[in-house]
């Protein structure tokens, strides 16, 4: 079907081959993937606000009272001993925690609103917070999925081939996680092995997770190393982010406060988010749920500026509720909406970037997906979120990274972008003379106005069929599945490697072969 | 395939039939479509800007320079009359009429701001502005398409069988146009027959068709036999809408002026609509094609006040573009968000009632039809619409209405009107004592403050699939347009017909046979 979607000179190729880079793709691609230049999308609407500033305060209040009155978990030594010279209270032998609301605005305030992260391709280099947005792509899946070869535990190859389609598009501004689990690499090494790819894949912001203290380690130095600076200039420049996921209700566990502390020693970034499931490890109630996600949020976010006072972090937002039938989660739900939206009031009323989500609870590319993904978006753009996780590929609640779901989200962020950019209103838009000189029933298509703009003038999109419905029967009615097939094998294709200074390649290759000879890092996580 | 996809109970069920009431389906009812009371969704969030005040008033001066320096043909020497003595300048023997400026805003100015309009079940009149939204069926399609039957030419069954999907779903406010057209019934009684099922099948606010003063009196016939007023209460009482379609560029056809004549005479709703489509009808940009849709409804709408001074009308926006390629209209795109956005703006300007669509150009119910209707919903809910026409069914830009794509909208649509309900952020919602008695690590599910809300606390949708993996791929790996077909189906098996006084009844029975042996309108439009 694939050669019947798009124009006949395609139809003619050879059908492509995933993973493998064959130079006579490449014409097509201007056409099959009008893409503009790698930048971020702006804020131009003001943001929307679910609730009033009363009760913005309500449950800001409530948040206080539980950092408090209930206090938060933190499941390491090192962490509570910090926390306590800080003026928390901890009582000897326990791991609870509790803060006090002046302790806690404290140290929030010590955060920038907004900070540079930077890119080993400067072109790349993000900024985050303001009026900027960064999309990234899925992230953590444990399976992947297509159409050809269905659904199968992640491995390198599709983690190689989603960290190549994060490059080919440009409105994927970072990578903020693995895009697949790929556990055909042993785990003691698997972090050595991805972090690599993914600077050497990609030239765009990445991430490292936390998940034990080695394994932070071995990521800032790939970091350091990607970006060419010095141990001294790294620790003043951020370049690389984890993300802190809470153990909601009220826990920060050892790996993650490990993650928290040696990312903040190093100057670098961490994405604070609890994972808030309305009806699951949060209250039912939406409020409820946004009171604990933003007690934990900003439990960790007061850590970080206790080990190293003006880190640049972020504020997560990741709530949504439950399937009551299953208990699973759903996501792109009204409830998710309004919640994200609340997630950035929360997110500026301390001066603090936001992160949210493009998500879906859909098995497959369909109607659902797309519903539920556009539906999540709405909720992130209106919301003001700053970085924008799992915008492309998501499918399963997260369950697997889909590479037809990651060409149709491409075309939802492409149209976003669109969308966030400001109209011409001068004169000439405005075509007064244009009007005068079609007059009553005239056509402007042949008209100078026209023709001198016909070709920019409005988004062309990569998946939306706009063929009339006899000539689409009559190429077999393909469904927008059917096109992101193909179309996700010819960005493959055309993937071209960002250059790489040789030098920074032999550090990075010096450097992962000792890791690994030294045995990578501890398995029992 | 329809028996797999929901409970067990469901699947020892027959087949449905279309098109056939059986009782036994009703119980299925409220599992199978877990929907609210009738009830306007409310407009909680302030409506987006994309423009700035004075690019606004940069559009609406543009478009006053329309009507004072190029005019439009006005295709009716009554209307040209009535817009002479106003203060038009009109040239003998032409069509053309200029307006300056001050005498359209001080027209316009006459329109009310928001308006009642009634319904014959009075639990469905719709408060037409202020906050209040009312959703409509797709309209005016001259296909209709389900998966079993395929697309064919409209059809009496099917327009009877959307009309009480209409009814049945209290997501669908009003119909404003015959959802698909019945081309077997002749064209000279068809609108006899068509309106009598609107008000036989359902009781809900509906839409006559200005295609010729014949078939606009006699819809406002039934329309006043339909809700029991006399002739001198109808005048006085909005019950009958009418959509006036410019053709644009620049012109009022006579059927359309013949419509806003007699819905203003008889003191009627006409919902001014151009359909300003960038690049063909209009001017490639959307700034632009603003400006014609601006002057052009406004236009109409001040023609209508000097008809009946303050008859309640509507402002219209149905701008789009092209695609290039193609020349055919593409909607959802980010130019139709951003221009449906800016539509609300000039409406608010003018202290008009605003209508905006739900849309796209997908020929299935795939990814992209939910992509392009949920932008232009998007777009529509931000811009701050109040009656949100097409906004369940539509498909290929309006050339077809789907049975399955109704039921996907229906979930659309209602999850909008959860995500515009108000979070409950009372102290009890905010869960503190929930969160206190879970503590860390603990499980919401099993709490009292969950167990006494998670039946309602959540929307629950009715086309999203939310099974795990396995367990959908066991059932046939069904995608979201399997569901629906089985859906529509259920839910055309559990209409009922909505109570109708026997003698509004008769009297409507005689009215149709009368006008039917006296041949009916003419078809010569």
């Amino acid at each position: 079907m694939t050669g019947d979607i798009e124009t006949g000179s395609l139809s003619e190729k050879a059908p492509a081959r995933r993973g493998r880079r064959r130079r006579g793709g490449e014409k097509a691609t201007p056409e099959l993937f009008p893409q503009k230049p790698f930048k971020q999308p702006r804020h131009v609407f003001k943001p929307l606000e679910a609730v009033s500033a009363d009760e913005l305060e309500a449950i800001h209040d409530a948040s206080m009272r539980v950092l408090e009155e209930i206090g938060i978990d933190f499941l390491h030594e090192e962490a509570k001993e910090l926390l306590k010279a800080a003026g928390a209270v901890v009582t000897p032998g326990e791991d609870r925690v509790r803060m006090d609301r002046a302790m806690v605005e404290e140290l929030v305030a010590k955060a920038p609103g907004e900070f540079t992260i930077r890119a080993r391709n400067r072109a790349h280099d993000l900024q985050i917070g303001g009026d900027a947005i960064a999309f990234s792509c899925v992230a953590s899946a444990p399976n992947a999925v297509d159409r050809d070869d269905g659904r199968r535990p992640g491995n390198q190859e599709d983690y190689r081939n989603f960290l190549k389609l994060s490059q080919f598009f440009n409105i994927i501004h970072c990578i903020m996680g693995y895009p697949v689990e790929p556990v055909d690499i042993h785990a003691s090494i698997r972090h050595l092995d991805c972090i690599a790819d993914m600077v050497r894949l990609t030239d765009k912001v990445f991430h490292i997770y936390s998940l034990g203290r080695e394994r932070n380690l071995d990521g800032l130095e790939i970091a350091r190393i990607a970006n060419g600076l010095s141990p001294e200039e790294f620790v003043k420049t951020p370049c690389v982010a984890t993300v802190i996921n809470t153990s909601s209700p009220l826990r920060l566990d050892t790996p993650m406060l490990q993650g928290l502390i040696e990312m903040a020693k190093a100057g670098q970034v961490s994405v604070v988010t609890p994972f808030t499931l309305a009806g699951a490890m949060a209250p039912v109630t939406i409020a409820g749920a946004l009171t604990l996600q933003n007690a934990e949020a900003l439990a960790g976010i007061a850590f970080a500026q206790i080990v190293r006072p003006g880190v640049p972090v972020v504020y997560g937002g990741f709530t949504s509720n439950v399937d009551m039938k299953s208990g699973a989660p759903a996501f792109g739900t009204p409830e998710y909406m309004k919640a994200a939206i609340v997630g950035g009031q929360l997110a500026r009323r301390y001066g603090l970037p936001y992160r949210s989500s493009g998500v879906c609870a859909a098995n497959t590319v369909d109607y659902q997906a797309a519903l539920e993904t556009t539906l999540s978006e709405w909720g992130a753009i209106t919301g003001g979120g700053h970085i924008i996780k799992h915008a492309a590929g998501w499918l399963e609640g997260g369950l697997s990274a889909g590479f037809e779901k990651f060409i149709t989200d491409i075309d939802l962020l492409q149209k976003i972008a669109e969308y966030l950019t400001p109209l011409d209103v001068s004169e000439e838009a405005l075509a007064l003379e244009a009007i005068k000189d079609v007059g009553p029933a005239g056509h402007f298509f042949g008209t100078e106005h026209t023709q001198a703009r016909y070709k920019d003038a409005f988004y062309a999109p990569i998946v939306s069929d706009w063929r009339n419905y006899e000539t689409w029967a009559e190429a077999g009615s393909p469904i927008a599945y059917d096109k992101a097939n193909m179309l996700y094998k010819k960005a493959l294709e055309a993937y071209e490697p960002p250059a790489l200074d040789p030098a920074i390649d032999d550090e990075l290759t010096a450097f992962v072969e000792r890791r690994k000879a030294e045995g990578g890092a501890p398995t029992d996580f």
